[in-house]
């Protein structure tokens, strides 16, 4: 087993060797781009690192990996036009830096070239990444328009939310994984496992993710902090905020999310403090610790040695910014 | 062997059968509008009839039929969004109907969907159907960005338009017919033939579909005779016309190439006066002849009974609207 850090560097010159650019080259310079801003490739890593956990060679699941990180760029690509993102990493999107038809062309290049990656494993290998693949695209596909239909809902539950974050963000993560057992060719019982484990990992993440939107620390967290509010984003956080409200201090959080004032601070302000009111702020920290724990529960299920375990349960920890 | 329009009706009910709308609707109502707004169904017409030509029930080849129809209709969804086209056989597009992000997401969707109708076959035949099919997908991709570069080039040569509706057309109509090959597991020799035929033929019906836009019957040619002039497209047809005329004459196609007046009979006569004397018209019309002359050739390396290389004849005699 490495490190994870060595995982992602092999991963990284793995992707700078089979990026090569071909005519025409309008339709692949945007994909070399917007696979070399960079970013955690925590996915493709996870593939590699679920390989190694399963006895076999962490190269040989590299072409999975490669597929992994091309549909996770794809997906970009299109939901930045979709919410018209003028940025991405703190570089410009794709159809900011080209424009809005080499966005739409090239993701969909992207998104056929994943395929294609499956092609170098086995008849047997194939059918079962291609399908999985297949699953998990098409979920996340149905995640994105969920996003879009929230927008203008005002009823979304928080079952609701947590399907749309499931099949958005959790199930590429789960997957990634399950290529990784689907290499090794672990039975039908240690693959679902490892996807489970994924699955959950991925929700606590995005969980964490709404959290630090409005909780985190302005020095370490990425984006600006309070920018879920600003855009009226219907996060876990705020559904639960209402959930726990009175009807009187129900009608202030709806009130707060239907302005949008240039100055922004008091209303961020104002919003969190019903957030920290209503116990939900607590409740969302609750929540991650429980499908973190469910993550960690599915390792018991796992047959293999306990050394890996424990890599699986570091890595959750490190994600999870948890001291343990 | 069943009639042309046998094939259709079959593919057509399974069709309707196929598509139920489920949740996101949002997602899947774009798809349903789009395959239920008609067409030839040439493709999958194709794929049916392969599959019987080498020995095979045409049923079996249903989901590849239905992959090929969705991915041709994936295309048409988001080139629509890239041309602007407000309309698609006589309805609105979906870009139009809905909105860009709806086109984008349900377009992408086709895309994923196409791919999971070859998970009804075996491992072996899924691979060299998927191959195939992401193989074509990447070409088609290739194909609408060299049309999107040739639009602001101006030193497009014959070959390179010959290319670019190789990619753009042609490889979908041999690839269907492949498919309809692999499925009735075929030596790789008579799936090679079938795919040349069909390219061929391709070719050939895109060279006439260019020869139809400036000299078609107004009242047979469903689209507005002489529409490529007025948008200044650089096709085949434009481009012998170039090659055949003098200095003088081929300044005078540039600038009728680059004006857009709002009264634009007097242009479209113009240009086609040019395109008769140059001999360009009577060099296209032997183009297409060629082209589906290779495309018959083909049929002689078939091991295949006559009476069924019959009927290819008679398909493309039909498609290329020949006497003979």
């Amino acid at each position: 087993m490495l490190s994870i850090e060595a995982y992602r560097d092999a991963f990284i010159s793995h992707l700078e060797k089979e990026i090569v650019t071909k005519e025409p080259v309008n339709l692949y310079k945007p994909i070399h781009y917007i696979l070399n801003l960079g970013g955690k490739r925590l996915r493709p890593v996870l593939t590699l690192m679920t390989a190694d956990i399963f006895g076999t060679d962490y190269k040989k699941a590299m072409h999975a990996a490669m597929a992994v990180e091309m549909f996770h760029n794809f997906s970009l690509v299109h939901d930045d036009i979709m919410d018209d993102a003028p940025l991405r990493r703190g570089k410009e999107t794709v159809h900011e830096k080209w424009d809005l038809n080499t966005g739409i062309l090239s993701g969909d290049a992207m998104l056929i070239v994943a395929y294609q990656f499956f092609e170098n494993y086995d008849a047997e290998t194939f059918q079962q990444l291609a399908k999985l693949f297949s699953k998990t695209a098409i979920e996340v596909c149905e995640g994105q328009q969920y996003d879009v239909d929230f927008e203008t809902r005002d009823d979304v539950t928080i079952d609701e939310y947590l399907k749309m974050i499931t099949y958005k963000t959790a199930v590429l993560v789960g997957a990634a994984m399950k290529m990784g057992a689907i290499i090794s060719k672990t039975d039908e019982k240690e693959a679902q496992a490892i996807y489970d484990f994924g699955l959950n990992l991925g929700i606590a993440f995005q969980l964490k993710d709404d959290y630090l939107d409005a909780f985190g620390d302005p020095k370490t967290f990425g984006k600006q902090v309070g920018g879920d509010i600003i855009e009226n984003k219907k996060t876990y956080l705020y559904l639960k905020t209402l959930e726990h409200l009175n009807t009187e201090e129900a009608e202030q959080l709806h009130h707060l999310y239907s302005i949008n004032p240039n100055e922004s601070s008091n209303k961020v302000q104002a919003v969190k403090e019903l957030m920290v009111s209503s116990k939900a702020s607590d409740a969302t920290l609750k929540a991650i610790e429980a499908y973190t724990e469910k993550a960690l529960n599915v390792l018991e299920e796992l047959a293999i040695a306990a050394p890996k375990k424990e890599v699986l349960r570091a890595f959750a920890n490190m994600l999870m910014g948890r001291q343990v």
